[in-house]
């Protein structure tokens, strides 16, 4: 059998791997077969998390660790991970299992996902340096809208204020349910005005995410009552 | 002024710092000065993240995503890493502010801080590699003792496997309070068995953590009540 070119995804990387068994690795969600990209996944998320956090570092001294933690979380989003996965054409080269075609947010994670692995397996390959170079040049100009990232309000923020300004105490967050192994969970968290007789509910991969879903929620309700 | 020979934790680390400024920032305790090393302690955060994880990924090719990543929560804990600062004689070296000796938890967070924070500073000034090397040997035998962290059954399995040989249902957790910003954040969880009116708090810097600490909480009133 002939050599095969590269694939679209390593050509928009500018990584060629060496070992096409771990490209594939990469690229296969768990859905498809016991030998899946988790693992990869696993050291992917850990290499992108140093050179990310090394980036900001070095862009902005002036940044005290809050605003170098919020910058990294905005940057290292599922939503962005699987946006880059978009533009390097992975979509199709997802083997997916079930004959099944992913959409919506198990898209958007196995996307995600599958990038974080095509990194972890360039760690493994050619080293930090290069998997360095490799996300430096992928995030491109992503690394200008850091500051913003760093900066922005957040709704947790955004509502404490608005209630401050109202004369209410801070809304009460209650920690409903949290599912799935550790390294995979999803939290329920359900935020309450009780003075207002409001509530609202949101999910995320963790508390803080899921917090911040309920209080833009929160928001939402309070936006729609003034209006209504 | 005659150059400064190297320091303990140097000699110990088997690194030397090529500028004494990074060294005295990353033993500065915020407590201190308004240069203190919180932000050197965000990169040694990540750096540390990276290196174990291709360690254990590296070491353990039989591992799943979920072991690999409660063996690294197991290695890289606040307490593990106040224990190898102490070995370093970090302590001696750490400056503090309010003329003040920092004890208890405080004094464990403080070391893990400035611990990480030299490793963010060898990133910086060395590159990954010299961080990697550094790395590695700090943490010496406790490699041998991670197929342990892996597999070790947590406190919330446990309790549960527990409550089902007595055919009750699961214990609900409640999240109580959450305190300080984002990046360092304490939170408050509450465990319940409703059908045995038992309850029990645990406090962790995560949802987690805080979970698994009220669930010790549970197990040992149980304990208690058997034996009462």
């Amino acid at each position: 059998m002939a050599e095969a070119g590269p694939t679209v995804p390593e050509s928009r990387l500018g990584y060629r791997f060496q070992d096409r068994a771990t490209l594939e690795l990469a690229l296969t969600h768990r859905s498809h077969s016991a030998a899946h990209n988790e693992r990869l996944e696993f050291l992917g998320d850990a290499v992108v998390g140093w050179v990310v956090a090394e980036r900001l570092y070095r862009m902005h001294p002036e940044w005290n660790e809050g605003q170098l933690t919020r910058a990294r979380a905005g940057l290292v989003r599922q939503k962005t991970l699987a946006g880059l996965a978009d533009a390097l054409g992975l979509g199709e080269g997802l083997r997916v299992g079930g004959g099944g075609v992913l959409e919506g947010p198990a898209r958007e994670r196995a996307l995600a996902s599958a990038l974080e692995a095509l990194l972890g397996g360039i760690l493994i390959e050619a080293g930090p340096e290069a998997v360095r170079s490799v996300i430096e040049r992928l995030f491109g100009s992503w690394w200008q809208s850091v500051p913003e990232l760093a900066e922005r309000k957040d709704a947790k923020t955004r509502l404490q204020e608005r209630l401050q300004g109202k004369g209410l105490p801070p809304p009460r967050y209650l920690l409903e349910t949290s599912e799935g192994p550790s390294h995979r969970r999803r939290f329920k968290v359900r935020c309450e005005i009780p003075e207002r007789s409001l509530s609202a509910e949101g999910t995320g991969g963790s508390v803080q995410l899921a917090e911040q879903a309920a209080a833009e929620g929160l928001i939402a309700k309070m936006d729609h009552d003034r209006s209504g």
